[in-house]
């Protein structure tokens, strides 16, 4: 990967590093902490999202240091010690860290990430991990959407243009791929990532010729393995695709060539597809493929669909770089626990509004899946040590509404997630991004259809262990 | 500045190279070709935009060349002939390039940005232009509608973790200090952009000492010159007002220290601020500031000053960093006029949509100010090489229904685009980001109330000359 970024250290909330200095100030900078990054709220109201950017997460704590620039700059502020400015100086992170894999379905309210470590440490990395994860998952979760709503059509990544930025480009088409598109607009994603990039004309390439024929042929003289036109730079119906037609037999047909497709990007796309349909396949094309996009979405492409529209692949743009419907994923990231003089004492974050209410304690998070189905059944989220022996029947029950209880018998129970890092030091090993993208197909496979639907889905059961519940019952009791 | 990035030539649609090696293989790869970047639609239903991102552009386009890994790349795809890469391998900008200064309020339809020179090159930076511009172009122009929502008081940019992407947040930030913001809470945007960093504790700090009181004489001791403390970790006017008072009469007032502030981020804030506010006067701090944040945006920051909530300063995050309201600023890149054999011939893209049909020709752009107010009056598109004459009286004209005419005199006409490249030399010097800004909050002063409104803004006028609309008039007839 060439896509490589100077040293982003210094992106972080600057009260990570006011905070930094009082922990080291106070003497409590080793104080073992435990920090959970979760979120309350699926996209778009939908029943899941998926987790991603994880590798750029690793990346990022591989790399953690302070620069002699970045102390310099940090003595300017003239509110730091020099000492505690020697401790960035010297700065290695020793954390442990525990995170989902990514292409994994989540959900609201589990610990897709634990850091636990010096306090000064695991609060100082929040601001990237929030950042790199909430993008990634958002663009990850609605790209999957699109996705699906195409229901086995290829969706193609063509935001760049809207997107946020050149990270939001680059790593949007990432968390995309993962999603599940087919391939990106975006060369360097694949140069670097190796997301298969397409791409073929705009509108100025037939406005530079004198005539949009001849504008056809010049592009499938150059192209002729690849040759997608776009139609609807003047008339769709009139001169787009007549003119398409005239250009697979004058160029292709004498070199042995098919044609790959045609493009609409304006009009009635659901109306000219169906016309286009009839003329290219009464042209003796039906191998043809018909490309749609202009603004496209999950909602639309439903629709388009519904309408019966012959589309084959949709080129999907600033609706999916930038989640326009929905384009904030809330992950957090709270103090669960503290360890003082080896007794360790769980913190819970209390508020009016019951859904702000956070788990406390150092957690470990399982999956069960039903053996019979292989469907995931619940996520019981436990204390770290707790084991689920799914040799036994185990009990799961809502945790606001304790009476409604469930026993689950031949089931597996998996830990979802991994061993990131070890005392600081990496110990996961990447996988590839086309494994992450398989991973991603195959899990949302073992959701239930309830789960996956568009429209009012099945909210996933999230159930606390009675363990972790007797013990956050009694932190809220006492607060 | 030490955020720069890597080469970033590759973050472009792939089409824009399909298309490049056509143009060279048909040898029409120096034809000279115009391009226009304009957008169609304010966001959020606003009266204009701001312009942002020019610093970046230039940066692009200086950097602007292909590394051995990106032609090694381009022939794994098999498409390209070893003429062409070899071109690419010696690419040099040369276009000449004109554009709106960063801070500039903007309108619809406009030529923002003009790209003339060979059509190869032209056509190639259309991504990363338009990626830049809509991107920073968004954020100025949303945190600028926050600020005006305050009304004086101060804006936080607190939205990196909510961000999409690095950039989002670096360039995000840049982008709201250009729209008004006071600071961010970006350390790097900081060190780099020179955009205060402010910053002072999650509720985790809270949660790590054993009570609110000690959280809180801990941060004053470190931070007495600049101590803000937030309130609500477990109730704001039962123990987090009352503690905060505590502690500045403990720990400040023996040092002499005044606070800053306290900082509101949960529940009913204006009426948590009311009573904050009387409950800090009657202990003597009637100089602690009040500061507001979780989840605001202009709408709810104008309902809360309405109701009167007594606030001095609001953190904005999630809704600015992403314009979550309307996160898509859908600016375009048109081809306008190629130049064949030293004939200019003027390009139009028709559309069904009235909307979508473009201005043709290479062009200049007028903005017309009234010498008594200082006001703006409209801004004129004209052929590239006309002179809007301010000695003599001007008719302007609406060029959708033209009988709508207005003759202007005692004006000033002011041609409100820069050059910045001549043949690909860099001639435009970038202003400091705080020249930038203050020309914002200036040239924002020129519009009327009534284009600056929130709720049916009036539409400024962005108007053709006579010459140009005759043209467009000629080419629309012969389509």
């Amino acid at each position: 990967m060439t896509y490589e970024k100077i040293n982003l250290t210094m992106l972080t909330d600057f009260y990570e590093l006011t905070m930094a200095g009082g922990y080291f100030e106070e003497n409590m900078k080793d104080i073992i902490a435990t920090f959970d990054m979760f979120y309350r709220r699926n996209p778009d109201k939908g029943g899941f999202a998926i987790m991603a950017g994880l590798e750029q997460v690793i990346e990022y704590l591989k790399n953690l240091r302070f620069t002699d620039d970045d102390i310099e700059f940090l003595r300017s502020k003239k509110i730091f010690s020099e000492e505690f400015l020697g401790y960035l100086r010297d700065f290695k992170f020793s954390c442990d860290v525990w995170a989902i894999e990514e292409g994994t379905p989540i959900f609201p309210g589990e610990p897709v990430i634990t850091v636990r470590g010096p306090i000064i440490q695991a609060q100082l990395v929040e601001t990237m991990i929030l950042l790199t994860i909430n993008h990634q998952s958002l663009i990850a979760t609605k790209a999957n959407r699109i996705v699906r709503a195409a229901d086995g059509r290829a969706i193609m990544e063509f935001g760049s243009r809207r997107a946020h930025s050149y990270d939001g480009a680059v790593y949007g088409a990432r968390a995309a791929y993962i999603g599940g598109v087919a391939g990106t607009a975006c060369t360097i994603s694949d140069r670097d990532f190796g997301i298969p990039a397409l791409g073929t004309m705009a509108h100025s390439w037939i406005q530079s010729f004198d005539s949009e024929y001849e504008a056809f042929c010049a592009y499938a003289r150059r192209y002729p393995n690849s040759c997608t036109l776009l139609v609807d730079t003047y008339n769709v119906l009139k001169s787009g695709i007549p003119n398409a037609i005239r250009t697979f037999n004058d160029v292709l047909a004498p070199l042995g060539c098919r044609p790959k497709g045609i493009r609409i990007d304006s009009g009635d796309i659901t109306y000219l597809s169906k016309r286009a349909r009839k003329m290219l396949d009464a042209a003796g094309y039906t191998d043809c493929q018909i490309c749609a996009s202009n603004s496209l979405d999950e909602y639309i492409i439903k629709d388009m669909l519904r309408q019966g529209a012959p589309i084959d692949s949709f080129g999907v743009g600033e609706r999916l770089i930038t989640a326009s419907s929905e384009p904030v994923f809330g992950g957090v990231y709270k103090l669960v626990s503290v360890n003082k003089n080896g007794k360790e004492i769980p913190k819970i974050k209390i508020s009016e509004n019951v859904a702000k209410i956070t788990n406390p304690c150092f957690k470990e998070l399982y999956r069960l899946y039903d053996n019979e189905s292989g469907k995931a059944i619940a996520d019981v989220i436990t204390l770290f040590n707790e084991v689920i022996d799914d040799n036994r029947a185990y009990t799961i029950f809502d945790p606001e509404h304790t009476w409604k209880r469930k026993t689950v018998t031949n089931f597996r129970a998996v830990k979802l997630r991994k061993r990131i890092f070890d005392k600081g030091n990496p110990v996961y090993s990447n996988p590839t991004i086309e494994e992450i993208r398989r991973r991603c197909a195959e899990q949302i496979d073992t959701l239930w259809d309830e789960v996956r639907r568009f429209e009012n889905p099945h909210t996933y059961y999230v159930d606390l262990s009675e363990k972790l519940w007797k013990e956050k019952d009694r932190l809220l009791n006492k607060a």
